[in-house]
């Protein structure tokens, strides 16, 4: 048994106070993981447009401070022996004693009781959409929506007792305070050297994968080319358009071409998205803002009739009813992949799906998590999938903010944060 | 060759002259059949509630008149010796010299040039959705939305040469006129006792079904049953949950009955469509009126998180969005059968679509017409789908006003109105 089991670890996390504050790297105290639990030492995070939606509090009902963001990275169940750092103030004067963790091999991590599919040394990726393997749906295998662990950006409490793992005794400004709770994130909250998660939300992977590029599976590229190939289904020969090359997007067409797909049409507005779409097998592009028709006239014209399939990864509503139009009438199939803050409905007439065409959602692209995402971990080791051009920046856990900068100025794909230092087994 | 061929018959019709206004029997001409047109002489038609919206006029953009209404219908390619009524005045005295067919046995009608799959003296059933066997979605599985002779409410004259095969030389008063076009309906109009289609909408039936029911095939019943087998897929075993139980209500749960359906909850605001349901297999009845909560909490606590598959037939939003809601997240498919003459859009948000459940519409109850009507016409000889419980009225054709109340009146499911005396050969 490790000598943290059952103890409080401090460690450095990256907090999001308010709406569009820069996060604070701080120290933060992480409980031990309950019943069903596992605390993970993370080694890499990216971010991703639903964090940096949530910190620029978009959508009231779900803001939530201080509150630890992050939801794509690896991790693993660490093997330490570790110089205890005694004495050290605990976060919390009611818990057992504190031992500050070093990143030194041999120190034993610890799993909540009842967790079995994963244990101390396994390298895992967190998922911020769960898979009890109890539930309903869970037995069946049609869906991938786990009746306890589905996304839900509400949630910010875990699910044992309703209270968090995470706490300070740190204000956003450096100052002393009661300690005082940080609220979880998507099932993950992964902008921290060390996060306690759900089992449900862990899904071990090959320890021989390469891991900065595992970040990716905990979501944009597993919901990428999940919606292409678990949602859509995508066939080979056939001809796709992907609205928005943004990770997603760009993932949504990698996973078309790697399907076999004959014709990969990308909509931008941004032409710079272009060149980075050739690679993942985009093989026509259009930027609405050089057609004088609607973007669906255009593709029908491409496409004698319509695509095959088309995948909305803007959030934007009126470039949904655009991908809508834009499949051909029959059979027609449309993915939503985007997320959408707006209190708009779907602005399509219930007649218009007596056209024959069908839109439906996709969530983490259909994967059941522990089920289905070693295998595509395999997949992407072998080159089924390219994850390698996702990661167009690396910075440092502490350039955190530069990292949410670069996204929201279009700039990166995937920006790749180390966070801890760790030796390979 | 028969006499009348290239010819124009004129024969009794039930015009429609304007919104609302009272059905006219009167005379008619009948063009013969263009290239790939037969014509066709009725022996039953029924009404559904889309002839009796355009008769009403609801939607601006699908008035025409004089119109001939109708689309259930079943009729006949006669064999006759005719008794012709030389000399009778034509209706257009263009046109080749006219004779009145009487209704004795050995008169030879006419197909059109390029008819291959019917002929003469064969019995048939129109249908509003053709299938032309050419396009990409005939030569496809997935669909039956034939891209030249799909359902289009719009349409009121032939493909061929953009006019129409019913004219009138009488004015809805009785007195003369010059001579007018009538405009046909729907690719059938069946109020009529001649009438000409387009040889993709029309399906060759087995001479030794039972006629009367037959009729019930080329819409409500096939729309009902084929939305419960082909477009949800209903399963053995699995919970179902109709809204409306009007006659393609009930044919959806008597489809689903067939199928195997555990449990099909009916749903509607009118208590007598109950006693009729229990016929059809519906094991559980919803008045929404008897409920202080929404429909979609009773289905929910009723099945444990929502039903597999939910039906919408009554064409009205609102109910749409609760007949959404009462399947189950994760799996749970709704089909929409109802026609929506509202210019309302989906009251469903973007992120609804991310639980699982999804929404699609069935036209013709997915069925291809000339490739799946006459297998299905044989599964309901052999009693696996009941029609005789979907004909509660029987009038002659001279009565259709009263028909169209009865339907108006709730009255009715089908009242089928028998047009020609015939000789069953």
């Amino acid at each position: 048994m490790a000598e943290t089991q059952g103890k409080v670890i401090t460690c450095r996390a990256a907090v999001a106070w308010g709406p569009k504050e820069p996060l604070v790297i701080q120290e933060i105290c992480v409980d031990p993981p309950q019943e069903m639990e596992v605390r993970v030492k993370i080694l890499y995070t990216s971010i991703c447009h639903t964090d940096l939606g949530t910190w620029t509090g978009v959508n009231e009902a779900e803001r939530a401070f201080p509150r630890i963001l992050g939801h794509e990275a690896v991790g693993y169940m660490p093997i330490h022996i570790g110089i205890y750092l005694l004495f050290k103030p605990t976060c919390d004067a009611n818990k057992t004693s504190f031992f500050h963790l070093l990143d030194m091999n041999r120190v034993v991590e610890s799993v909540g009781e009842g967790v079995k599919d994963v244990k101390e040394g396994d390298y895992v990726i967190p998922t911020f959409n769960g898979e009890c393997g109890e539930c309903r749906v869970c037995k069946k295998e049609v869906s991938n929506l786990c009746e306890r662990y589905k996304v839900d950006p509400m949630k910010r409490l875990m699910v044992n007792d309703g209270g968090t793992r995470f706490s300070t005794t740190t204000n956003k400004d450096g100052g002393s305070s009661q300690s005082q709770r940080i609220y979880h994130f998507l099932n993950t909250s992964t902008f921290t050297e060390y996060t306690v998660l759900d089992s449900a939300c862990v899904v071990k992977i090959d320890p021989n994968a390469p891991l900065k590029q595992m970040s990716l599976l905990s979501c944009g590229v597993s919901t990428g080319v999940g919606a292409a190939w678990n949602t859509a289904k995508v066939k080979e020969g056939t001809t796709t358009a992907v609205f928005g090359l943004g990770s997603v997007g760009l993932a949504v067409a990698e996973g078309a071409r790697a399907r076999g797909a004959s014709r990969i049409i990308g909509v931008d507005a941004n032409a710079s998205k272009f060149e980075k779409g050739k690679v993942m097998g985009v093989t026509d592009f259009i930027n609405p803002k050089d057609l004088t028709k609607p973007v669906h006239e255009r593709i029908r014209e491409l496409t004698r009739g319509g695509v095959d399939y088309s995948f909305e990864c803007t959030g934007n509503v009126d470039v949904l009813r655009e991908a809508f139009l834009s499949t051909h009438a029959g059979w027609g199939s449309t993915v939503l992949v985007g997320i959408y803050a707006t209190p708009r409905t779907l602005p399509l007439h219930p007649m218009e799906l007596f056209d024959g065409r069908k839109i439906t959602g996709s969530v983490f692209g259909g994967f059941k998590p522990k089920s289905q995402l070693p295998s595509f971990a395999q997949q992407c080791m072998k080159g089924v999938v390219k994850l390698e051009p996702f990661i167009t920046n690396e910075l440092p856990f502490e350039k955190i903010n530069d990292a949410f900068q670069l996204l929201r100025d279009g700039k990166s794909l995937r920006c790749l944060l180390q966070i801890a230092k760790f030796l390979k087994k």
